[in-house]
């Protein structure tokens, strides 16, 4: 669950202070599902910013990246208030294990009518989530060696347990499912060891629609290798290009998958207003909303280097975790300057820069007209399958993108008229793709395709 | 959650094969709440039978302790379509880390409005859940000290991080919180590590209510340090009388608490009708539902004893886990035959009364009326606080016991004609007692009362 947005969790207009309370998330769902969104996506994560090794007074002050609830738990009541509205949740590879994340993702990919999707995270901030853990810190390359291992216990759980007519439910004859046909899968990793048949049968897309992000290397291949959705940054549309051709390219040649296997996503701010004035007026407002000082912290908890006594007058340095994906993406995002005049040279500049422009880096702002010219030009330089909708105000900004910008996008055929299909996969991919495609590596897992599966 | 209940499910009027969809659980929530019960529980595990160390092919035939859904994902439903009812969660402290489980169950008190509860269990049936999770079998003691290690984690990041008067949500000063009154908690115990903050502010209860299970002397000693509510066998009334007594004295010698402190659960079977023939008549409708292999698999399932090709005219073997609460309670319940005409002698015998008596060994049969004579005399006998009901048929026994029962119950005055107050503690413990007592070990983690928080 998004907690408190940094720095507009204080808007007038902004509700995300009852994040805590179910009518808050089922409201939402229910307007996205109004205005056709393919999915609700829930971030997470345990990290918050530090200063010197402990918590940072001014991220519990100014609520930035903290407070943060469990996504997951409030999932099956968004699924209650809705019947089409795809369900994402971030879980991470680092902190739970596979067996336990298998069961509850296909249990709530049942009880959502297969709607469910896993944003897979590796484990970012990790400082500050070790310490909450009392693990180890992983070299970044270690960690894809573990989401790697892990993602092959969970698919093989997934679509190797249970044959698709395995449950009979023949109540006469007290028959519930074939033993034959549902089979224990038996895997001996470098990280995991797994032997035993998934306890629940199987959901309507077995495996959950997979989602990743990171493009640093070892990301890219773990993208190319499992995931149906990837987020990419959009804040230099000649990088997502580059992004989204090697990830294909990878896909393609190392794991024989289809050109179209994948789609691309961009965090994207729409804000909007009746006149382009208005939305200009409204984006500057936004900027209001930060500081300086959250600047620092949201970079520190980025990257892992703390500003906050730095002179900001030096050159921007190094980030400390240089192979993080968000903070390489985070460095390249600011050092280049998307958006400012010239390119910052100094960390002050560099952090009025990040103020201003958030994390995010991609923004349309104007008329919902204009909005719509402004995609189209990026849909068609960059090859962009979708955008993740960033909130200014919440439930403003999902009002605002319903009401008045999914209309135009609409007209221009720019956006779909309704959902395809009712699982979350056929909503990406067309009615009848319910389940993972023959060439994704899940598939080899089946019973009877590979070895691997007893 | 609840899965199929074995052999029972394959009656005609039972609807548990429903149990991975939301309107099962919402109606169910929905109908407790409408009979003012206190909590709707839901069980977990994710062991199954095996047979020669592989899963036994007829316990996925005729659904023995299997499948089995994941039941913290379902609780955000319930929750939205109930506005008093508790839900009370069954998590092991053997497969998740503290804090992962602290962060979900504050989050889900909060969803709630503070109607969480929390079974804590050790790990039952090792043999099938170590192999999935690839994890090693520990001895019944060490799990317990894993168990008490794992439960001061949880407690000091419930009590500990957050003051009450912690979140400020100031928007026009832009103050989410206090920094001096969130406070990191640290914690280095023999298995678990643990350095921060709960990233979630605190839930009406703070801590949910902590329920427990398990009368060997480990069990019994966890329980009189932690438990709220503990769930003791009620097959044999005097061993009912003397296990709460030992809970008690223990509570009160040992860790201070008050005798009432503790409230005592006995599962039972509840089986009505308009006469006492036709409930006698349910009754073996009931039994005819379990077969000799059925007994066996859930004989060998809950004691890690397999006694498919065992010699029925043998005695009764010793537990090969015997120092298991579950085996233990099995055992001395079955090898004494509570109900049956002579104690059983053979492996035959006992097998027969675990197949007609069930897993429960508490039942109530008869009109309404007779049922509240036998609960009052149970209740006066043995000082029991209440029951949780084991299903026959799903949801005709719930629909039973609230629209039949529980009236006479209530004429009576053997249970409440209302919710007191709104959260799941003050169900238990009256309306103002939210928050752990001050002399539960939970309240000693809270700011300023101990040197273990910094």
């Amino acid at each position: 669950m998004a907690g408190l947005v940094t720095g507009i969790w204080a808007h007038p207009d902004n509700t995300s202070g009852e994040f805590l309370t179910l009518d808050y998330w089922t409201k939402m769902g229910r307007k996205l599902e109004e205005g056709g969104i393919d999915f609700l996506f829930l971030a997470d994560q345990f990290a918050y910013p530090l200063k010197n090794g402990t918590m940072a007074a001014r991220a519990v002050e100014d609520a930035v990246a903290f407070p943060m609830g469990d996504p997951l738990v409030a999932l099956s009541a968004i699924a209650s208030a809705t019947s089409r509205l795809g369900l994402v949740a971030t879980m991470s590879t680092m902190t739970e294990p596979p067996a336990h994340i298998a069961r509850r993702l296909s249990t709530l990919d049942s009880l959502s009518g297969g709607r469910i999707g896993w944003n897979i995270v590796t484990g970012v901030n990790q400082e500050s989530t070790t310490r909450l853990f009392g693990t180890a810190l992983r070299p970044h390359g270690e960690r894809y060696a573990i989401a790697d291992d892990f993602l092959e216990v969970t698919l093989k759980l997934w679509e190797g347990s249970w044959e698709d007519d395995a449950v009979i439910y023949d109540k006469a004859n007290r028959i519930y499912a074939d033993p034959a046909k549902v089979h224990e899968i038996k895997h001996e990793g470098p990280y995991f060891r797994c032997e035993g048949a998934l306890p629940v049968p199987p959901s309507p897309q077995r495996t959950p629609l997979l989602f990743q992000a990171g493009t640093s290397s070892a990301g890219r291949r773990f993208a190319a290798k499992y995931a149906e959705a990837v987020f990419i940054p959009g804040s230099h549309p000649e990088k997502a290009v580059a992004d989204i051709a090697a990830i294909r390219t990878l896909a393609q040649e190392e794991f024989g998958r289809d050109a179209d296997a994948i789609k691309f996503v961009c965090g994207a701010l729409f804000i909007t207003g009746d006149t382009a004035e208005e939305a200009v007026r409204r984006r500057a407002e936004m900027a209001g909303y930060s500081t300086l000082e959250s600047a620092k912290l949201e970079w520190s908890y980025h990257t892992g280097m703390e500003l906050s006594d730095a002179d900001m007058d030096k050159p921007i340095p190094g980030s400390r975790q240089t192979t993080e994906d968000s903070s390489k993406s985070l460095v390249e995002k600011y050092a280049s300057g998307k958006g400012a005049e010239r390119q910052p040279q100094t960390i002050g500049e560099m952090l009025e820069h990040l103020r201003v422009h958030g994390t995010t880096g991609l923004g349309f702002v104007g008329t919902p007209e204009q909005i719509a010219d402004e995609v189209e030009e990026f849909v068609d330089r960059t090859g962009v399958d979708g955008f993740l909708i960033e909130p200014f105000t919440t439930p403003g900004t999902y009002d605002d993108f319903v009401d008045r910008i999914m209309p135009v996008l609409r007209e221009r055929g720019l956006a779909k008229t309704a959902y395809d299909g009712s699982t979350l996969r056929e909503h990406l991919f067309g009615a009848g793709n319910v389940t993972l495609p023959e060439n994704h590596v899940g598939a080899s897992f089946r019973p009877g395709v590979s070895e691997q599966v007893k």
